[in-house]
């Protein structure tokens, strides 16, 4: 693996058109993979990604505890060593709160904490500072692999395939923004995200991916990302996706599915007819579906293919902090 | 050197207090030094710190343009890596504004950028979202060492050097809180901040740094951490420290150079005598002052001593967010 020529290739919308911008110039020195997956390889496999969380864009305090809000913290940054094959090893955790809130602190560390070493990993360190409003968090996630999966490397003839259910998060988002409280299964998947850390090094362990990402921009966009980075087109069979119970309550299952952003499933290309034969042992052992749910082709952006075979582009990628959250 | 006994030992304060209970937990498995000090060491050498800069807490946008705020904080996570003895290898820069001001992302990414590749490292990615309000970037600074400098280390007898001069960003605030433009010189130390990495490497590669540390809560909280972690007494010699002629002009010099954080100068501990010799070939090569502000004793704290030899405990640590900074 080779970083030269992994200049940010990412799926369409305005969040990452400025990504792309303010990466367009990195360089890459000791770095195997540079800017544009979803984390950073260094020499020795050395994995870090970072995310962020800010009050009233990711979350708000009126649905979640502290100590959700730092679980769902952790697990964004380590949901991206997932994406990577890559196994936890430790993490960083910043937080800036209001003084009146310093006893919310301890609380969100707790959260953090607890899902950091459900992983495997460490808390290595951290920082706290003051914030003129809101509750802001990041994550540092620290990761080794042998082998990193990339979002590159996805080839025509290869199928797509997801981990679990989609869609799940919207509808907590869904049920919030009409003022009334989510369906317990729905709240904790938004609350109580797990990465899929185990899965992914399952799957890759057998061979099984040749482009992997996690779904955190709604699976149509993060197909987009993967179709972008791989120079290929990714086609999702719209029939095929596993909508999540809840979001399917709602009547607008398959737009939650394909543009709810946050999931935190595995999406991944893998040779055709390799993985139906796993597929079984891995719903067995983790409780988990995994689902084909499209395939790659010559071309390029991510598209959607009704029930009668016929073709339209996908919806630009899903949560985009800069249009949707704009105040 | 070995993580099983890092406890995280941190000078007095009430942002220290809040670290140290929220790290108390944090356990050490792929880890060389965990909490505590200024980085996370993994196994390998890999050094990872991480430095938040909020808006109205760290800096103001009517001091600072976009590219002196972004590289400010690059300057930030790096310095922690100078204070390891670490060479940069990588940085990544999350970045959260308000929908209107998406214009200055990419002003403050080519401002961190432009110190990220000063110091010999890349920019290998980052993360762009919304904010309800402040400005936030949050900077990972990855590097590497075969042997960190840690905090702990210092013996009775050492003696306590900093580099350059201390005060000057003091200086700056000191004059922005009376609403007046600081000199240009302190201007530049607050703004453009340069962190110390070739000094610490220099110093290290001459076996000179039994223990060290960045000065970014005020030279008197950083050698009581120091102190604490050795468990050993830090005594500052007023008469010795080499104050920011800003900084002295204020007429409170002693104080600003003392307390006033984020000089992001090295302090570090070394056995009697051995620095003296190397001054000369420092202070040519760098174009900085190196000097010798104090000694380590047995006992606790840091502490001041005056010209005519009395002792009194030195202040508690500089810049408190929570206490100085609240609204």
């Amino acid at each position: 693996v080779s970083g030269s020529d992994a200049g940010p290739a990412l799926g369409p919308g305005p969040e990452f058109d400025l990504i792309r911008r303010i990466l367009a110039r990195a360089a890459a020195g000791e770095v195997e993979v540079g800017p544009g997956d979803d984390a950073a390889v260094l020499r020795g496999g050395i994995v870090v990604s970072v995310d962020m969380a800010v009050e009233d864009v990711h979350f708000r305090r009126s649905w979640l505890t502290p100590e959700e809000i730092g679980g769902r913290a952790a697990a964004a940054a380590l949901s991206d060593l997932a994406a990577m094959a890559a196994t936890p090893v430790g993490a960083l955790l910043s937080l800036a709160l209001p003084a009146g809130d310093v006893a919310a602190a301890a609380a969100l560390a707790d959260g953090a904490r607890s899902v950091i070493e459900a992983a495997g990993a460490a808390l290595l360190g951290g920082d706290v500072s003051g914030s003129p409003g809101p509750w802001i968090l990041d994550v540092v996630a620290i990761g080794s692999t042998p082998r990193p999966a990339l979002r590159r490397g996805a080839r025509a003839g290869d199928e797509l395939w997801v981990t679990g259910e989609l869609g799940g998060t919207a509808a907590a988002l869904y049920a919030w923004s009409r003022g009334i409280e989510p369906p317990p299964g729905a709240r904790r998947r938004f609350a109580s995200p797990r990465p899929r850390i185990r899965e992914a090094l399952w799957l890759a362990d057998r061979g099984l991916v040749r482009a992997m990402i996690d779904v955190s921009d709604g699976v149509a966009g993060d197909a987009g990302h993967i179709a972008a980075a791989s120079g290929a087109r990714a086609i999702l069979e719209v029939a095929c996706l596993p909508v999540d119970a809840d979001a399917s309550a709602t009547g607008d299952g398959v737009r939650l599915a394909l543009s709810g952003g946050e999931d935190y499933e595995l999406l991944f290309a893998a040779a055709a007819g390799l993985v139906e034969p796993e597929r079984p042992a891995f719903e067995d052992r983790f409780g988990a579906r995994l689902t084909r749910i499209g395939r790659i082709t010559n071309g390029e952006g991510a598209w959607l293919q009704d029930e009668a075979g016929s073709l339209a582009p996908a919806p630009a990628g899903g949560f985009q902090h800069f249009r949707t959250e704009a105040r």
